[in-house]
């Protein structure tokens, strides 16, 4: 974003600062994944809302409806991932443009419904609008959780991992951002990284685990790419961090899909966002135990990538040890 | 809305299809003022959403941010009000064009506070994007009640009453799309139309009172225009309606910008949407009791203008008792 517009976290600053005026009781509100709002008989009630904008977070040349209803409800479903939570309802605003024909609007639908259908959410409400600007999506999602785990929480000597793996949605949007394929690509490769960004799948059964297995101090998902979100998780918890590069998990089709493009596959994974894998901060001890217990219920790697420090900023260590510096990470695209 | 794009009762219909498949069991959901989640301990969670498209809602010449926010909260408050209930929480997301400057967006969240803080809602979260195309608002709001009071259960026999004026909020819109103001209406009048379409105030504290009283058997907010509005209550009441035009309270204000206008103030408290009175049916024998009681505990008027009846229209009723044709309401203004 450029011009006066102040940044995304500026502008987070400046909310939760007016908010806090009144708020003070606050659990914990703008800023987080999800804010909680109130615990009764033990169960916190978590919400989260989500704008998705034409040409900020996709483009109509290449995301269906379907797409879009789809990933509208994935990105909440994992901000109460984040937190260890079960999604329970949400609510659907759309915009879309007069022209926009029935059969558009009911795959947007069923392309969100897929989605609630298979994380047992119900879609409860919505509103719909005619836009003079392209398609405008907005998502609140309510769930709940035994235990919310925050991203403020995280303490020097705690471990960070990683779930699955890191860079594959930025190498899908790179292939989608092209007007062409990229050459010698396996068509099952471009579709693996594609469907990473179309389609995004929330670690919810992940983050479920995790928080009632213990020892997992501090979480958030990867929507901004690690950077960015790293960033923020030290920033609230008052620590600083670092990072392996050479550890982190980067998937074959990404590898092969930057070998092609030219990039540098670590580039995406540590800049690269939307990946909405889920970033975890556990106890040192538990991590060995963590680690095999999700694998065993989920299926899912964690992998671990580095450690929180004393400090107020993120080191970035290359396979030797030395100290080399990253790009902060992904602010959308640009067009 | 023209083209292919389908009216939004249309919408709403098929988005209720789509869900009905899915969640058989929800009490409420898409087509009331709010969905109503979950009863716990006798309190019933409701949830509503909505989104505000500059162009489609607002126009920033005659829209300050600070009017955008207080009225995007404004609108969805008085959907709770229109349900009996309590507002609390809400997540308020907002996409700007870039060039938008912070005192702009800080003074969107001064307005949205202002009216959050009036009614007791926290602002617990939310989501900031660039925007290509203007600005775009969307809240969810959510809020309890101990017993919702429905759009679909009034009965033949019912008494229908609103709050308040009607039409005022048209005035308002019909003055701020003039260039220039109109002539020989004192300032004091244009600022009180102006006012009730910036800057509605949600019927909270009607609602819970008319909730809390008895005899009320359904309610709904006036956003559309009370033609488009009663005909949806009398289609999810499975009944008809009975309206004497002449009862409808039109306020003085309302009827002298009018007649400068040469327009008839009736077709703007039946046709003109914003108003965010409450419609309220209720059983005969209660409507002078709530009448009285309701300006006793709240100051604000409540007027019977007709009757639900067997039958599937709305028959409108001139002041010599015959019947006359009244436009459909309003879907936003066109460009």
């Amino acid at each position: 974003m450029t011009g006066d517009r102040p940044g995304e976290d500026d502008l987070v600053r400046l909310i939760r600062e007016l908010v806090r005026r009144r708020a003070p009781g606050l659990l914990t509100g703008v800023g987080d994944d999800c804010a909680v709002l109130e615990t009764r008989d033990g169960v916190s009630l978590l919400a989260t809302t989500d704008l998705l904008i034409e040409d900020v977070h996709f483009r109509r040349r290449w995301a269906e409806p379907a797409d879009i209803g789809a990933k509208a409800l994935a990105v909440n479903v994992s901000d109460i991932a984040a937190m260890g939570g079960t999604p329970r309802w949400a609510l659907v605003g759309l915009g879309c443009p007069e022209g926009t024909s029935r059969d558009e609007i009911e795959a947007f639908y069923e392309g969100a419904l897929a989605v609630s259908d298979a994380h047992g959410v119900v879609v409860v409400g919505g509103d719909t609008s005619a836009s003079r600007a392209g398609w405008v999506v907005s998502v609140t999602l309510l769930g709940d959780a035994l235990r919310p785990i925050l991203r403020s929480t995280a303490r020097p000597g705690d471990r960070i991992a990683v779930t699955g793996t890191l860079g594959r949605a930025a190498a899908g949007l790179a292939v989608l951002e092209r007007r062409t394929a990229p050459r010698g690509v396996e068509a099952a490769l471009l579709d693996e990284v594609t469907t990473a960004h179309l389609r995004p799948r929330p670690r919810v059964a992940e983050g479920r685990w995790l928080a009632g297995s213990g020892g997992v101090t501090a979480m958030m998902d990867l929507s901004d790419g690690l950077a960015t979100d790293l960033g923020r998780l030290i920033v609230e918890s008052g620590a600083g961090a670092r990072v392996d590069l050479a550890r982190l998990p980067v998937a074959d089709a990404t590898r092969v899909v930057a070998d092609t493009l030219d990039v540098d596959a670590v580039d995406w994974a540590t800049g690269g966002g939307e990946d909405y894998e889920l970033l975890v901060v556990c106890e040192g001890s538990a991590l060995e135990r963590l680690r095999g217990g999700l694998e065993d219920a989920t299926g899912t790697t964690l992998t671990a990538i580095g450690e929180i420090v004393a400090g107020s900023h993120i080191r970035w260590l290359d396979g030797r040890g030395r100290a080399v510096a990253v790009a902060p990470g992904f602010e959308h695209f640009r067009g």
